[in-house]
């Protein structure tokens, strides 16, 4: 089984101007990607827009992504839809495909209690044979996981191997290392925590930001392993106000602006999400120092 | 076109063993809402679990309900997608099947501007001809309009005749009030607040409550048609345990419940929702006055 | 012991230049509440900056309060301190100047648990023989009372017999009433929620407004006796701009304001609380239909 | 004018059996401290219940602590009032009887406006000729001042020269840092998060902690001045639980047992604050790994 550690690089789904997926643009993405030393791809996250996809779009990108990196890095797929059915269906379908890991997040439109999220998963992980990184980003999703949840999962369901902690909140991941005595591997999904998370001992960050500035974000994780926190902080804050300004405006949204200003058309958003405004183009391109 | 007003009964969606629509029990659910003295019928909201059905199964649900109904009573539809081009899709189809109108939530994955939400129900605006109900609910939809972007929407947008509240906020409903000097009909959509939404003067209520206390209900709506307000806090304190009860433990289990109590079996909700536990069933039964 | 019920009126503290209390113009303003048709008069509570005077000021405007009402109306008085020593202290003067019963709020630095707001209470009534009404306002306390402890004190403490609910969540309005079977009589304390709190049956309104439209909150308590709702809410609507700005502002800065328009002038509060700004004693004039 | 950097150790007031302070056991803990490591000694802060003592006791408290350190090491002094009047009275004292600088949170009964605030500051600044470090402490003084309020205020206004930060949110000192360019000294005033402000940079720590765990605060504060963020981090999730614990239980209560077990009884805080349960004293014991 992969061992995933370090900088997991989130894609967008690009579109072509019919609004369709452009699947040679996202080839191109991925190798984008892999030249800014990410250590694992990741494509259908919430940066992919993969909640506005069909059934066919999803798989499409999920094919295109698992045969451009052709073993190069593992790669970890976005799998989750609102019914559990939908949800294996999915997951079977990227390790069909030759995905590494599944990236499971419980979506709903009710609030889900413990036990119905708890069955969700060991549903899912009973349907595969890969390991699920099990997702909490309650301002997303609508549901929160609790450490206590999280930590009973990756301990009771079999292919619960790793969490991914999106909700801000650093005191999440000290409960998920004193719950686990330090055995569960969680990775950290809030930009603007990427610090803290560090700090704290995270087994790494799940983020977009190598699109647009893979050098920084590898300097970072290399200060990481080095004991150099020093470094860690001086990149971070030379680093957060874009690493703000990338959620904040949405990542979908800004992280395809910001290829497109580094030469790497992507398309737009799909309705009902807006391209970003003009003015936070030039707001971004002055973060990214390109001049326009 | 029709006008709303008064109470409108909301339809779970009945499921058979092998876990689909079961549509000859919704056509039986229909003639029991008529017979509790509903003002208007509405399928397909959350308490439909719209949210977990595939298109076709949603579109056998509308058909269903708006051929059972046959005019005795006026229908709208609860029709919402993730992206704006589903959403407007549904709407043509509920407008084609005969709706009376349709009730559009912004469910979305990722947060919208308010401009995005105004372009949303524009688009859906421009292709249909029957009135839209704008829905706010901020728990299940992850979005929250404000009194301001819903009353700019029923001011500039053709269609958008009519405001479903179940913020739980009751201020909103007097900035609505003041905002549109009174012309803008809002319905109350939070149950446990129907006291204060009849104090406040709304148009209706939306409620899946009459599926198990019509008579109550009705005679709620009469009392406040008489403007004697005693009866009608008597009516409501006398229910309240059950209309918190019924949202607390969610719609779609608490109702299904509820009903199958009452002798009308339809199924449990879809997963990951799980049926009502037996000892809430046992609550319920209580609260409804049935012995087991 | 005095029965409270209706419309308690609460007065502000009428600094002079010197930034003393105008023990004079403290009297005036209770003859022109007794005027307005209150039901009871309270001094010393939020909107009477108590939290801001000295001891000995505390005490002299308690004394000016009860002997210029003499006996007109019942008065209850507010005493509240940070310590249990010194809160029971101020009840005990009250008591002994004549107050026909306190309100005591749990302020404190530090959260208190339940156990130690009850003793809090429970010292207070041993310690006098007045009726204690016990106050729940989170935002200026910071300490919330839920409607589980409020009615335990209130069966389990001899004198605390009646509750003025400031926190603005109706609901909590329903559970005292379900808690006690009817027998809590409780108080609103949220200017904005005078409507919903009628509706659910509240025993009556603790509120500054009479000093300032005194006339309209007369004829709002005439129609709930009359159970004539429509009169209730259309009153209600007419004022709630005011309801809400006196509030927004902070209460001692806009009554004091708005009773200077009256002709009534009573000084600026105590730093660091600022007197209403110009633009917004345009605005208070606007809403009380003066023209200046 | 002294400046400060490091951990900052925080002082109970001890009681004795009549419940007035006990300045003798105040003195041996000023040497306690002392001998702990700690880089400055703080009284009458949160954890010195200011708050609940009489202007006397609160003199005899500063005075005490002054003349105890005797010059060992730099004292900050607590001195915050409801008024500005009385506020400026405490600051004119402190500085008077020898400390090195105020600390002063904006406690009101009514929420300030920022304007109120800066000039509450302002007339602080005014009176005294010491350094004004600023704190925020919105769970206990009801009131939040944000980063761009504490920065204006440390920019323009004279004697404010540093910031405690003690909401518990690490993006706000991230945007102190920004706002200043480096410029404006915070420290941590919030004990579960002291990994996540070293990590950000703080440049100290406002703690009640080095009573009970000197040795470990100590060795923390070497690591980072070392950059050795491995140890940093393993000394902080050794400690997180009784870092957590001390602040959950209310840190007079906590810290006051936790003396006690260590063999320096303090008494108990006062009424309405209830002495540590037996049961969490037991749980604080075993934290402390100290057998009963």
């Amino acid at each position: 089984m992969v061992h995933f550690r370090g900088i997991i690089g989130y894609l967008v789904t690009p579109f072509g101007p019919s609004g369709v997926p452009d699947l040679p643009a996202l080839s191109g993405l991925v190798d984008h990607l892999i030249e800014q030393g990410v250590h694992a791809i990741a494509p259908l996250g919430s940066t992919g827009e993969s909640a506005y996809l069909s059934r066919n779009e999803w798989e499409s990108v999920a094919r295109t992504t698992i045969d451009s990196t052709a073993g190069r890095l593992p790669v970890v797929v976005g799998a989750s839809a609102l019914t559990t059915r939908d949800t294996v269906d999915l997951c079977r379908c990227a390790e069909a495909l030759g995905a590494d890991a599944v990236m499971v997040l419980p979506i709903s439109y009710w609030k889900l209690t413990d036990d119905e999220i708890f069955q969700h998963y060991q549903a899912v992980s009973d349907a595969i044979d890969i390991p699920i990184m099990a997702y909490n980003n309650p301002a997303t999703a609508g549901i929160d996981m609790s450490p206590e949840l999280l930590h009973r999962m990756f301990r009771d369901i079999e292919n619960v191997t790793m969490v991914k902690e999106s909700s801000g909140d650093i005191q999440r991941m000290h409960s998920l290392h004193h719950l686990s005595s330090g055995t569960l591997p969680y990775f950290n999904g809030c930009n603007p925590l990427a610090l803290e998370a560090f700090a704290a001992g995270a087994a790494g960050w799940c983020t977009a930001a190598p699109n647009l500035i893979g050098h920084d974000v590898g300097k970072m994780w290399a200060a990481v392993e080095a004991n150099d926190f020093e470094s860690v902080r001086n990149l971070f804050l030379d680093n957060l106000k874009l690493l703000s300004f990338i959620l904040e405006g949405g990542l979908p949204a800004t992280i395809k602006a910001g290829l497109s200003l580094l030469g790497k058309p992507c398309g737009i958003p799909r309705l009902p999400l807006s391209p970003l405004p003009v003015t936070k183009q030039d707001t971004l391109a002055e973060l990214l120092n390109i001049s326009r």
